[in-house]
């Protein structure tokens, strides 16, 4: 769909093309409601992929399915291959833009003939479930209700610790085996000190020059959250192709699986490692999520989510996603590195001539008095790092909180699955009932 | 205060200096409420000297009380005098960057010591009343409460009728005198014939040459239509100098001023007049309005509001505040003129270089299904052309909606007089219990 860059000005008029998927396979009667999925900042298509609670019910509700892309991202480029070129380029890429131009596509659909009265139902993961719900709080007209899913509203500034995020990262190594984080932790000084020991030549199992151990220990530190996050009950494709619970088993024994016995920990269990051991360990650890497929040759250590999009994220990081995340090293298992503002502004000023706004996001959509948020439900998997910054408590009798103490990043908006914990199968009743409602209402 | 001229992108770092007014004589304590009136087209000190109403209850509530200029108006010109010079400078003249400058002040004024947890009450008229209603259903967060009155937030296309404010100000002059408004109607094609029956002489005493009947047409519509929203019980000096009841006498008769006797229908009673004797009747009504002082010798028929700044108006209709109004000619006393959303486009293309979006206010503000809103006063004056776009009915259990038969534009923001009806009167009540029940529940 063809849309303004700019929704709030007069003063550019450039327009882009917005990429949607749309089915309308289920709709069979007027008014149908409208299933919108809040796209985040990936190509589209992953997340239409991944979100197998959507298509499940929609056939229940007759709902047409949408999903939208998010501008600057996937083929959703305002000014092409030009889209990151100049600040003059990439300044369009914000929250409220994205917002206005849902907004915008929903009001096309709703013009066509059949779906005036239709209901709009918004559903969102991570960074789209804070979508969805921010869509619900500034345009409840247009939208009636919204599922955001381990949305980490308030990881902003001043309203959460930065380190809750480390250390919910390392409960889950924790939890496969109070070992493996405690050699995660041991591994890091090892790989500074690569050039001692000899170690540099299982250094190279890892990266070609011992310049890249900063590099290293990024990507290293990366692969933790990311298999944290996406540490699902059974195998997936999300961030990477990954085995049933990828840090290890936990309550659910998936028997037709025999790489089950590979996962993460598994190989992070004796305590005495040290030096070369400990690095083939962890080389062996890591390649769970580098190569479960036994397929893959090289990976580029500059991006362990080769499913999303850096680059605008990056972007959005460094103008209002300003998310505060440190490590202190005795609570979590990395290196201690505080958060500093200070070098995070140079850092974006650097690579993008602008100055993040580290209290825009809660100044824009709030990071608390929420008190008149309406018909949002905020859901949380427990054993995701990113809970550290969801809505955790209700915010209203209509937007309401639920807690799913096994589940990992947005569990609950996949497909159904027989080895979905308990708290995921209720939280996705409880969707249902409160989309019901606001159907109903409407 | 230096703001950002664009809120929603990062493309433009452009700052400029926002004006407001403040006075904290009432703050007595810590998180004292922060009166807050969202600035309209307009130099704000026209709208601190029209809103006694915030004046008198500020002690009241020991509140802070701030006028806030809206930007592009006043003396807050984002581009001085090169505001207005071409589109890429005038079009950040939005509703939306004027919200979200307002949200910027709020958080300046709140960051300040003892202002941390100071709830903030917006208050506005007419446009500012749209203005007050909007900044609290988009950042409910940021203020707690709002008075909006006179606001004609549904006066758009496809949500109310085009004709109904002609009918009001119709109305008005009906009351007064029935005479009236068919003199009014029949002076329309006495002006068009001018240079017949030797009227042109007459026609002097409005206009300097003949060819200026079109302009006469619309300054003289433009009075009729400002002396029904200024239609106030007292003696005033909003749009212009005026009497108090300027097209007529209502109940109430203040002997102290003599000028009372000359007031608009006063003049326009003999229904048999025609021709020049009409004409010369119709000029001496017009400046009731024109010359009520006395002491005018010249104005200028290209704007009959001077102490409003015309030109940002005339963009922001030409924009997102498309308004329609028309006339029918039975049902009002004015010459016909459908409402054409295609000559409209024309006119502000050839003026402003833009298309006006005449579904951009409904779609991003809402015109219907405001359900959710909470926290607002709509007050609206029947007497008052723009009822025509009020919120005339409760939106919700806090968002309500107060009529006030016998009232113009916005009196009850206005310092109290005894001449004010009971209605104003009430309204005055209410305004004060639901912030005083919006102060208690923050």
């Amino acid at each position: 769909m063809v849309l303004k860059v700019d929704h709030f000005s007069f003063a550019v008029q450039d327009t882009f093309k917005l990429r949607y998927l749309i089915n309308d396979t289920w709709r069979k009667q007027q008014n149908a409601p409208i299933f919108f999925y809040t796209g985040n900042e990936g190509n589209i298509e992953v997340f239409a992929e991944n979100t197998g609670f959507l298509w499940e019910i929609a056939p229940k509700f007759d709902a047409l399915v949408v999903f939208a892309e998010h501008r600057y991202y996937g083929e959703s480029l305002p000014y092409g291959n030009q889209s990151f070129a100049d600040p003059q380029h990439r300044g369009y890429l914000t929250s409220q833009q994205a917002l206005a131009d849902y907004v915008e596509l929903i009001a096309h659909l709703k013009s066509q003939s059949g779906y005036q009265r239709s209901p709009v139902i918004a559903f969102g993961g991570s960074y789209g479930g804070m979508l969805s719900a921010w869509i619900r709080m500034k345009y409840p007209h247009v939208v009636q209700g919204a599922i955001a899913s381990s949305a980490p509203l308030l990881q902003f500034t001043d309203v959460v610790d930065c380190e809750a995020f480390s250390r919910i990262t390392t409960s889950d190594y924790k939890a496969a085996n109070p070992t493996c984080p405690k050699l995660i932790q041991k591994a890091w000084s090892t790989i500074t000190n690569v050039t001692l020991n000899g170690n540099e030549i299982v250094f190279q199992r890892f990266a070609a020059k011992s310049e890249d151990v900063k590099t290293l220990k990024n990507f290293l530190q990366e692969v933790y959250i990311d298999l944290a996050m996406v540490n699902y009950p059974y195998e997936t494709n999300f961030l990477a192709p990954l085995p049933g619970n990828p840090i290890n088993i936990s309550i659910t024994i998936n028997l037709k699986i025999s790489k089950l016995m590979i996962v993460f920990c598994q190989h992070l269990t004796n305590v005495s490692l040290t030096e070369k051991p400990l690095l083939l360990a962890l080389h062996r650890a890591i390649s769970v999520y580098t190569n479960y497929t036994g397929k893959t040759n090289c990976i580029s250590m500059k991006n362990a989510e080769p499913g999303l999009d850096d680059q605008g994220w990056d972007y959005q990081a460094c103008t209002e996603m300003v998310m505060p995340i440190c490590t202190d090293g005795i609570n979590d298992m990395f290196e201690p590195v505080k958060w500093s503002i200070a070098d995070y502004n140079n850092t974006c000023f650097k690579r993008y001539s602008v100055s993040p706004q580290p209290y825009l996001v809660c100044e824009q959509y709030s990071c608390k008095n929420f008190n008149s948020a309406s018909n949002i439900i905020f859901s949380n998997g427990l054993l995701d790092p990113w809970a550290s910054g969801g809505v955790l408590r209700n915010l209203s009798q209509s937007a309401i909180a639920i807690l799913m103490p096994d589940a990992a990043h947005h569990l609950d908006l996949r497909e159904t699955n027989s080895n979905d914990p308990y708290s995921v199968r209720m939280a996705r009743k409880f969707h249902r009932f409160w989309i019901t409602k606001w159907i109903r209402e409407y």
